[in-house]
C-alpha cells in the first residue's frame, strides 16, 4: 500500500507478472522447464492500464493468457479483476526466448510446445508502444543494490519502475493520475552499476530512460501516461 | 527472494510485524481500535534472530503473543516455524502507545484492555538491546522517497533496514552470515527528507546509525551480528 491507501503501481505490476509464471508453469513453459534446455524467458515490452487500484485486503483475480506466437516474440495479456468482477487493471506483455550462455533470442516455436495454449481472446488495451529515446539532464542516480537485484543478479525488471515512479511528482500520484506505463526493457544491470534517469515532458506523456553511466547504454526506455 | 533464493531479512520481518498486527486485531487492540481512541501503536525495539531463511514457495508460521504490559512498554514475541515445524526465526518486539496528536507516549493498560491476552511462554529469545551512538563520516546518503512511505508519509520501518542491510559487504551476504538484527527506532522521517548513513564495525558486530542530515537527529540504531 502507499501512502494512499492504494496499492502500489509496481505491486500491481508485480503481482500481474507472478500470475504470468505461475500460469506458464502450469502449461509446461515455465523458466524451470526452459532452463533444461538451457533458455530462459525475457520480458521485452510490457504495458499495463490502471483503472482502479486495489486497497488493503482486497482480493484481486488475475486471467492471464498467451495472445500469439510469433518466431522472436510471444504475447500474453492479464486482465486483473476485483472482488465484484470489475476489471481494475489489464496489462499487455511481450516476451522473448534466449539461450542463457549466448543471451540471444531464440526460436520460440522449436523450445516450446504451445499446442492448444493459445486463446483468441481480444488484446484487453492497446499493445505496448515503442518508447523514443530521449536526451536530457540526469533527474537522478542510483547505484544497484543487493534489494534491487533477482536470483541472477540483475536488477529486477519492476525496480526499474519503481525508482521511475519515485521521481514522479509526488501531487500526481496523490491525486492517482498515474493511468498507464508502457515500458521497453532493453539491456539488464548488475549488481553495483551506477544509473541514471532521464525524464522529459511530452505532452500528457513523461517520457524517463535509464542509462548505465559508465557506458552510456540504455536499459530501460518508459512512457508515463497521467489523466 | 534475493539473489541466494533465500526469503530477504526484510522480507520475514516484514511477516512477523504483519502477524503481530493481525493478532493485535483479532484481540481487539489494533491499530484501528487505538485510533478510535485517537491512539496508535509505536515500534520502539526489534531484534530479530535467523536460523535459516525460507526458499521460494515454502510455508511458514508465525506464532505471536504478547508477554508482559508495563506503564510504557509492552513486548510482543515471535516464532517462525518452517513446514515441519522447525524455528526458523524468532523475534522480540517493544512497543509504546502515543496519542495521536501530541506524538507523546500514554499509558498502555489505560488504553488497551489485556484481561487474559498475555502469555508466560519464555522469550524466544535475548531482548532486543540499547545501541550505542556511533560516529562516523556518512558511509551513504539518500533521500526519503514515495516507495519508502506508509499511509502516514513517514518511512516504513523495514525500509530503514532495507537500506541498511543494502550497505553490507555482499560476502557476508552471499555466505548468509548475518544471524541477528537488533533496532532502535527513534524518529520517523518523512518525505523528502535526506537521510545519512552511518556505520562502524565493533568487534563482530556492524553498528549503524541513520540520521536527518539537515537536524543531524538519530533516526534508527542497528546492531547487526555474523556468524
Amino acid at each position: 500500500m502507499d501512502f494512499t491507501d492504494r496499492c502500489t503501481h509496481t505491486s500491481l505490476m508485480n503481482h500481474i507478472l507472478q500470475a504470468a509464471g505461475d500460469d506458464a508453469d502450469l502449461n509446461g513453459f515455465g523458466i524451470k522447464d526452459l532452463n533444461i534446455g538451457n533458455c530462459s524467458w525475457v520480458l521485452s515490452r510490457m504495458c499495463t492500464e490502471f483503472y482502479r487500484r486495489p486497497g488493503q485486503g482486497e482480493e484481486i483475480d488475475v486471467k492471464t493468457w498467451v495472445a500469439d506466437v510469433g518466431k522472436l516474440m510471444t504475447t500474453r495479456n492479464m486482465i486483473v479483476f476485483d472482488g465484484s468482477g470489475e476489471r481494475i487493471a489489464v496489462a499487455v506483455t511481450q516476451w522473448a526466448v534466449i539461450n542463457i550462455d549466448t543471451r540471444h533470442a531464440v526460436d520460440i516455436r522449436a523450445n516450446v510446445d504451445y499446442r492448444g495454449k493459445t486463446d483468441d481472446e481480444p488484446i484487453p488495451g492497446d499493445p505496448p508502444v515503442r518508447v523514443p529515446r530521449i536526451d536530457s539532464e540526469p533527474a537522478a542516480t542510483k547505484k544497484v543494490q543487493y534489494s534491487d537485484i533477482d536470483f541472477n543478479r540483475h536488477m529486477n525488471a519492476m525496480k526499474y519502475i519503481e525508482w521511475i515512479i519515485d521521481n514522479v511528482p509526488i501531487d500526481l500520484i496523490q491525486a492517482d493520475a498515474l493511468k498507464r506505463i508502457d515500458i521497453n526493457f532493453l539491456k539488464e544491470a548488475v549488481l553495483g552499476r551506477q544509473l541514471s534517469l532521464h525524464t522529459i515532458e511530452d505532452g500528457i506523456r513523461r517520457l524517463c530512460e535509464i542509462r548505465a553511466i559508465e557506458s552510456g547504454d540504455p536499459l530501460c526506455r518508459c512512457a508515463l501516461a497521467f489523466g
